[in-house]
């Protein structure tokens, strides 16, 4: 299995607090870029962590690099079905 | 009070078939670029009826052409909060 590559945060069910200090603390470990990647229901949810980092705790400093939206196909035989998915490439430029 | 101009679609609770149907017919009545706009919990909404159109009824023809996310401040006095926007700009190139 594959390491998922470290400067990307997958969004899901978990409190909003909890996906801002994990893209916190990896720009304060020193990273200038991070993607932010949700699927279906939490794309808004991913939205809503960039936009808090961005405002309450790095103003300014964050810049949203691209927002790049598509659609994957999940699940297997009768239970395919496609879902959207959105991809944010955050930079920090201080 | 100002009417919205023509080329925008809010992204609310309707059904998803609702809006991409707004979407098809504003591209089949000739123009070529239209912006998709949502707040909130609709985001992964207005995501979905972008790549609907894009897939299901548009193949190839509909590029996306800039997404943007940003914050709103909704509400008065106490009842006042941020609200996380998307804005989808669609264009037609053929």
């Amino acid at each position: 299995m594959s390491r998922a590559p470290p400067d990307v945060v997958f969004i899901g069910k978990k409190p909003l607090m909890a996906y801002a200090t994990a893209v916190m603390m990896h720009f304060n470990s020193g990273s200038k870029q991070l993607t932010v990647k949700a699927r279906g229901q939490s794309i808004s949810h991913a939205v809503d962590v960039v936009e808090v980092v961005r405002n309450r705790f790095f103003q300014g400093k964050l810049v949203i690099k691209e927002v790049r939206i598509g659609t994957e196909l999940l699940g297997e035989g009768e239970d395919q079905r496609n879902v959207s998915t959105i991809e944010i490439v955050v930079t920090r430029n201080d």
